[in-house]
């Protein structure tokens, strides 16, 4: 058979089989057929002999990596002020930058550096943050679209305890705007789809979430938003929703908070209670763990053992620009290291995260929330990413594991020579 | 006057002027007057005029940074096997990588990658392990020496406690291997001096101390080693000196912790004790602290800002290759992440750094350890970094302060467009 679309890579393979496992075989062939991976080999079997075969000349070949969590609009002020913990870095930094995006030349510009430096990453798959600004956030979801990554991109609801050039006159207006939003980018994208995105309970009133609730229902929108990051939060949110019974308790309590009908991920939760945990587990709800972002803006370490000892869905996020580095095999590293401070200085019941498991959070933790994506395993999505280390010379032999984990510590962003996301060759 | 070796450089300057204070001169010049640091003006004075100056083009241009503690051997291992903890990292990673430098031609293919890679890092000053084979060291001095970087080199010493491919015979026989390489490679470098480098107590018998200590004495060398690095070592080090006070007084006894004398870097203190806090004051001892190094190896944080009130001397180190990366803006960086977290869940009352107090740390603060180093105050030795961060494109106008601080978060290594090193360019 020699259909086109079906093709092979010739590498070092590494992959996850599942939470605990990673499959590595150096010198093989992962064969994609009509996007879908058909399976891993040491040699081509009959069926496939004489498909087009891209020799790699012995990079390694991973998955594509989910970014669970980022905000695209911060991503130019990634790595400066970050001598503030997270509401004062909000109000001071953050919520100023968004207000820019109400310009959509400024938009352009900043979105343009964006969306270039998320292609070139090692990231195939994203949930993306955008501002309140439909237009700016419309321009975001065609540029994103443009780069072939598949990704969910929300236009920002905000209408409380923002500053005047950053918030939404009314929950009717921020409602309205929202479904003007999804009205006019209907069916525009092959890649992109929309996410409803509540900024976080301190910036939406009751109001605005009745609102959005009845927007998930109609539009059936997956949602996106920040959960138990920070001690000022946590505490500020148990003020202003003193009838909620913990924080994810106020998402619910208007049904935005997962269940069969509304996928939900919910960034951070380093400070779920118990009885939260256990209605994330009910409802499905995904944890976007960042652990850049928590030890950047001083907001803690996350218990992800926790979380994967109780079967809760976990993947990573950059959340740029909490985060200041776009890079998701950066950000298995990162979570391995604070998992590591956290088992030192906070529960030394609770292992330490290993490298297998942290590039399985990073692939088909968070790879999940897409469907069948993250893993070579036969019938996932073909997101594949041709890793060039050659950059790091060495003097002894490495095995394939070992050049793995090294670029997880040592990647700057530049080590992705190509990219396939569903069997569609980005470069 | 047009002195040959007079010369400015143009461009977005940045240096400490103390622990507290960063100072920032946009468009600036700063003067290297016979390698040593001549003023920072906005225009050139009139005895200057006419100097040869090199426009930056409006890159940063910061002192050289100074790497506390590192070691040369192991950086063909970076950013691998970071699952294990100290004492089964050394045992199972280190000591085996560390033996084959026995062999010489191993030994160049490494450090000609390890010095190619320095030469090329912000790194201007070093304080470097080597291994115990004094071949091997003499030969990572001179690839050292070309680099044109200054640095302290040492051969290591071990007796106890190692596997036998790496470990010395005898202490009597650790020593007379020191003197012949302390003979052997006297005077024969500009920029590289030995340091006296026992590896650490559970290396070094009290026989292999007082052999040392007199070496010391002799040949009037600094001293670099580790010290209460991680719970497992420092409980070792209690059950083998018994009779120390502390871990740093089984140093103290042997006249091998600072002191006139005896300049002396000790790597990590994150469990130092109080006592142990005000020997390293009574002695000068510079701690050298390893952020990315003691998360890696679980460890813990270092309480830096207790060091930094109680006026100890404090810089950086990579700790290759507990550390994975070479990059001192990217310790500075660690430096401020680490301590965010150690005071969110270890102790409140210890503040975070700040980015000006890492960059300090980084520069001046572990420069001193080589006088007048790591500012470009008048009369320090002019040690300079020209940083090239147009790679990193943003939408809005920037100050050299942000831009400084992004590069240290963003920094993969590859920003270094120029490098002085005591008024003579490298690059």
């Amino acid at each position: 058979m020699n259909n086109q679309n079906t093709f092979a890579l010739k590498g070092d393979i590494c992959f996850s089989l599942d939470q605990k496992h990673l499959s590595v075989m150096e010198n093989a062939y992962v064969v994609c057929e009509d996007g879908l991976c058909a399976g891993v080999y040491r040699e081509l079997p009959g069926r496939f002999r004489g498909i087009p075969c891209t020799d790699t000349g012995g990079a390694l070949i991973t998955p594509g990596f989910t970014d669970l969590h980022l905000h695209a609009p911060q991503y130019s002020f990634r790595g400066m002020h970050m001598d503030l913990e997270l509401l004062d870095w909000l109000n001071t930094v953050t919520f100023p930058e968004e207000a820019k995006y109400a310009d959509l030349d400024y938009a352009k510009r900043a979105y343009q550096i964006f969306t270039e430096d998320l292609k070139n990453s090692p990231t195939t798959r994203a949930c993306i943050f955008g501002t309140l600004h439909a237009e700016a956030t419309e321009l975001l979801m065609e540029l994103t679209e443009k780069t072939g990554i598949k990704a969910y991109v929300g236009k920002v609801n905000m209408d409380r305890n923002g500053p005047a050039s950053l918030q939404e006159e009314s929950a009717k207006s921020s409602a309205e705007a929202t479904v003007r939003w999804l009205e006019e980018t209907a069916g525009k994208y092959r890649n992109v789809r929309p996410i409803l995105t509540p900024r976080f309970i301190p910036s939406c009133s009751d109001e605005l979430m009745r609102e959005l609730s009845s927007i998930q229902k109609a539009y059936r929108l997956p949602v996106q938003s920040h959960l138990s990051e920070n001690p000022g939060e946590t505490a500020w949110v148990r003020e202003l929703c003193p009838d909620a019974d913990f924080y994810g308790d106020a998402y619910d309590r208007f049904g935005l908070f997962g269940g069969g009908q509304c996928p939900t991920i919910m960034a951070h939760c380093v400070y779920s209670s118990d009885q939260e945990i256990a209605l994330m587990k009910k409802r499905g709800v995904y944890v976007a763990h960042c652990p850049q972002s928590n030890t950047n803006l001083s907001s803690g370490i996350a218990p992800v053992r926790k979380f994967l000892e109780e079967g809760l869905c976990v993947g990573l996020g950059t959340d740029i620009a909490g985060g200041h580095s776009l890079s998701m095999l950066r950000a298995a590293a990162d979570a391995v290291q604070v998992s590591k401070l956290r088992w030192r200085l906070t529960d030394n019941t609770q292992k330490a995260l290993t490298f297998d498991e942290a590039f399985y959070l990073a692939t088909m933790g968070g790879g999940s929330f897409f469907g069948k994506v993250g893993s070579f395993l036969d019938g996932y999505e073909f997101d594949a990413l041709i890793l060039d280390d050659s950059r790091f010379p060495h003097p002894q032999p490495l095995t394939a594991r070992e050049r793995l984990e090294r670029l997880a510590y040592l990647d700057d962003g530049g080590c992705v020579a190509g990219k396939y996301v569903a069997g569609v060759k980005l470069f």
